[in-house]
């Protein structure tokens, strides 16, 4: 009991540090053009659980983090997460009118607002991870590869195109993890890569360990949100709920049901959390945040 | 005579070198997502005036180049152009059919496949930028951060925000003018500024006066596109004409009349050719290309 409520505290400072560094990296909302700036701070401010943001602080207090680059890195992953939610919901692809318990960028604003906010934010990501700190340059140049493979064709973007080439198709448990893994996963991994790489006493044994509690805390991540996309009512979720059923998109509860979904899930989880069985108490956090993927209720 | 016919030459080997790496540098048609993939190839080859990665090429000559970067710089800048003309031709923007001669992306696929093939581009700008080469690796992430601004809210997508809140509305020169420095500027500054910065053997001054060229440049190139636009018929431009004008958007052509725009666009050149005296023979294919802008026909 003392250990969760210590994670909930750690996970609202995280989740306030979050706010606050956006706050300070996003342009200022007296910045022109104003539209464009001001659908910026609407989309990536004020909603959201910041689950990627709170993976790069978590990794990043692995050993001896240079904090400028953790608060670019928390940010740069947070802006391609954004901007994958904004573009995903528009007409064209998911065509969803309600995203963090608000209307979508492209209700809000336009579509062509949200095209050119989720175009502006990806940049923001690049311009951000590029910035002079004082982290190696080699060390940021691998965050930069990192990050842009996770959200190209190899990654968010190739998962994205293989989801709508497969509406309507039934697809087996391999096929669908492998959409996941790009869909899902592959920025989850980024940003627990991320993190650890803001760490200058990291090895490359640490950072293979961190890259497997990721890949299957991903995977549990997207187990769970299939489950709850059954399960909840929009209210809770604060996202129209039962889409992906309607839609007839493959989902996890479609494939095993619910109750196996929920346990393939627990079980995912547990594997990530043996992955950091090298690390002591620094990666009490991670361990923290994988079993609060699975208690999610939204 | 004899030197119009030299850059001719170099021109079409410039145009076939990029083509060539871009062949080499996209990920291989075989690969999956098949849709998305096919689609990147469409959009990226077999189409286009290469002038962004011909302004690389030309920066690159100014002294002691690494040739794995210049290549990664000319193929990552042609990403953002094109990720920018796919994204721009969508319903919710410019609504346009034709491009670079052929069916704009959103026609011969969908518009869901445009809106990820843009995305996955500009993900893969980034991502062959931090790719390892010989060249320092600050002055690697010093290109990252050139083309992340131009592409961004203070770059490309702002000029691009400016421009759809104008429809309908009048600008004056001064307002036009910080529209297109955003719109198409940045981009053709950002292209000759990472030609540079591939060179071993550049100082600042010489940068200061590349960027000096390029920002003369680029909105010569802008004037002219508005004279073309308004001049041309579609069969030689490659994409509908007479759109802005349709559209009600505000040109050159609109403001200060054909003849003007015209003579307006010579003398920009005249200035960008001014800011190179202070480099020898070894600019002479950024002296033709500035020529070369003003002297097309689409």
């Amino acid at each position: 009991m003392k250990q969760r409520s210590d994670f909930t505290s750690w996970q609202k400072q995280a989740q306030t540090y979050t706010e606050q560094t956006l706050i300070r990296l996003l342009p200022p909302a007296s910045q022109l053009p104003a539209p464009l700036i001001e659908a910026m701070h609407y989309v990536m401010l004020d909603g959201g659980k910041r689950l990627r943001p709170m993976l790069v602080l978590a990794a990043a207090e692995l050993g001896n983090a240079i904090t400028e680059a953790v608060d670019y890195a928390l940010a740069a992953v947070e802006c391609i997460h954004i901007y994958s939610l904004v573009h995903d919901d528009m007409p064209e692809m998911d065509n969803d009118s309600l995203r963090h318990g608000k209307a979508a960028c492209h209700i809000q604003y336009t579509p062509a607002t949200a095209l050119l906010v989720g175009d502006a934010l990806q940049s923001m990501a690049f311009s951000l991870l590029s910035q002079p700190t004082s982290l190696a340059a080699t060390r940021q140049l691998h965050m930069i590869q990192t990050l842009a493979q996770a959200a190209g064709c190899n990654g968010m973007a190739g998962g994205q195109a293989i989801d709508l080439a497969h509406v309507g198709l039934s697809l087996n448990q391999t096929e669908l993890e492998c959409m996941h893994q790009l869909k899902t996963s592959a920025l989850i991994r980024a940003a627990v890569t991320l993190g650890g790489l803001c760490c200058q006493d990291i090895n490359q044994q640490a950072l293979t360990a961190l890259d497997n509690y990721a890949t299957h805390l991903g995977l549990a991540f997207q187990v769970i949100d299939d489950v709850l996309d059954y399960e909840q009512d929009s209210h809770i979720l604060g996202k129209t709920a039962g889409k992906d059923a309607q839609a007839n998109k493959p989902t996890y509860v479609s494939l095993m049901g619910l109750t196996t979904a929920r346990q393939y899930a627990e079980n995912l989880v547990q594997k990530a959390i043996d992955a950091l069985a090298g690390f002591d108490q620094r990666a009490v956090h991670l361990r923290s945040l994988a079993q609060f993927v699975v208690a999610r209720n939204h």
